[in-house]
């Protein structure tokens, strides 16, 4: 049989963010409005600066306006507060994206539910979640990871009606809402997690399978029904001494094993992770629209 | 084999019934508190009157205040809300129900987000249901009919970590938030719903079943492995022409098979049913004592 078809999330990511770009110059052309996103990073972790770097440089290549907000690593829980509330105020921004992790001993929920749920780019108030989950309701915003899982397969021609999926992880940031966004697309979920009993018997039952455990290469080539989709959200380092860096990365599903039995498979890199910022760009876009009035 | 046992919903509920009314006893007695429920009433539809009074009878009886509050039908949504501010803010009133349907005109999004979520004891806010969809997060009221699913479970000694869960339905009620709790305990949770395929195939993989489609006798024996636990929370009347009512209440389970192949399972009348008032007693109590600081 033929080796699976690849996702291509860089090149949908890139389309997207033309097509964000051009909206955005459009806004700007016949609404003056300027679409604005803050990000609040507190410390100085590594990890955290290059993402918010890759975040404003995004922004900058779409015509969105970033704000940067930084504060030390010591600030306290109210001074984080604080930036957060006057982010919520300022009608330049319509999007404030709280770099996560924040350091210890800020409560990161409390922070979290500070964000307007208007301006709530990341969709991780509870709020939003709860309209997420449930049936008639429609939340302002899904986060950005598994919306970008969603978009690849809608934009493959996946359909997910009737479907059966297993999502692997139940996380707040990717394998919960992915489940719930299947679901809505009237997929039939199994959540697998790590308490979960013969997770490679449930998810060779699936369709459609969404891979956000966080272990390198977890599913194997005999977890996967002939023909399914495999969308691998991991992002995992493993040590490769023939590297410069001494690593690599891997996903969650073993690749090489993976393309011989699914029908379409995303790369890792090249696969989800593109789409985790055009999806921001696009929530960022749509605050903006939404604050005036322009989106039902 | 030996025929299901049965799990007796009256009698766990009776025995919740019987808890709850000792804690208020305690309440008044040390702490000169009475906690207060009050029920929303709009409209004179039968079925709605006839709930509302079973709740204030189940109040009086554990020594709950209940505080009706009654609007007519043709109440504007204004008012409606109105009654609720007014309800969230009167220190008498623990617990704020109000009960649904509410009339067409009448938006029920609007209205359930405008219950202080302190005094949600039917958790319907949604965010109650993202911080029950979320990890790390606690909601301070989880809806009372899955509550009581889950409370008949762990009375009745079924262990749910590592077991498979099927859901079948997805209501904001009913089906969505006992599949978020099945999946708090830990079981491997798949949600059935109308778009299914092969609901029954599906099924026959679960330990536990919790059934809430609204289907009189959707499942069959044949959708069950054998020595599954069911919990049916269907109320489905049918035609009986030899009944004085001319009709009889059935659940979502045809029970007479389903005997025969479960190792456990809820009679309808007399399973669920109880629990969901026993768990809005239990939900009033504990905003009671949250609004004195006498829990965690
Ligand atoms: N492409 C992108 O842009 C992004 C990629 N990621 C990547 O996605 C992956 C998941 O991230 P995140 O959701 O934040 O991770 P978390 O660590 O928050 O969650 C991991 C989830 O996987 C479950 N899990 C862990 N081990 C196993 C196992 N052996 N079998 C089944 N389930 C398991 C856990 O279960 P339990 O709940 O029982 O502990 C948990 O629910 C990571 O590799 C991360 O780097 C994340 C965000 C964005
Ligand atoms: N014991 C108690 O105290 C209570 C009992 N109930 C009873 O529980 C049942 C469910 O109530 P509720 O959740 O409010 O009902 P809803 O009608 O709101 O939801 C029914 C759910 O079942 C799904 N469904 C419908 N038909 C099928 C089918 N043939 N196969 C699979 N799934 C199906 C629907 O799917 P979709 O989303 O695709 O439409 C929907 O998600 C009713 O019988 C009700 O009377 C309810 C509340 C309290």
């Amino acid at each position: 049989r033929a080796e699976a078809a690849l996702i291509d999330g860089k090149a949908i990511a890139e389309t997207i963010r033309r097509e964000v770009a051009a909206e955005v110059a459009e806004l700007r052309a016949s609404h003056a409005l300027s679409p604005g996103l803050a990000v609040l990073l507190v410390g100085e972790r590594r990890d955290s600066q290059s993402y918010v770097r890759m975040k404003k440089a995004a922004c900058a290549e779409t015509g969105i306006e970033s704000i940067g907000v930084d504060l030390p690593a010591d600030a306290s829980e109210e001074e984080v507060l604080t930036a957060v509330r006057r982010l919520n105020g300022n009608p330049d921004v319509h999007g404030v994206l709280v770099q996560l992790p924040l350091p210890k001993h800020v409560n990161t929920e409390r922070v979290l539910a500070a964000v307007s749920i208007e301006k709530d780019v990341d969709g991780f108030h509870p709020i939003n979640m709860g309209q997420l989950a449930m049936a008639g309701r429609r939340p302002l915003f899904v986060p950005c990871t598994p919306k970008g899982c969603i978009e690849l397969l809608l934009r493959s021609g996946v359909s997910m009606e009737g479907k059966r999926a297993v999502v692997i992880g139940r996380s707040n940031i990717v394998g919960t809402p992915a489940a719930l966004l299947l679901q809505r697309h009237n997929a039939t979920v199994t959540v697998v997690h790590s308490r979960t009993r013969d997770p490679a018997a449930i998810t060779r039952e699936a369709d459609i399978v969404i891979a956000a455990a966080g272990v390198a290469e977890l599913v194997r080539g005999n977890w996967l029904k002939p023909g399914c989709v495999v969308i691998d959200v991991g992002i995992n380092p493993v040590d490769d001494p023939s590297t410069k860096r001494g690593y690599r990365l891997v996903g969650d599903v073993c690749f090489e094993e993976a393309k011989q039995v699914a029908s379409m498979i995303t790369p890792v890199p090249g696969g989800v992770g593109p789409m985790t910022i055009a999806m921001l760009l696009s929530n960022t876009l749509l605050a903006a629209k939404r604050s005036k009035g322009l989106v039902e």
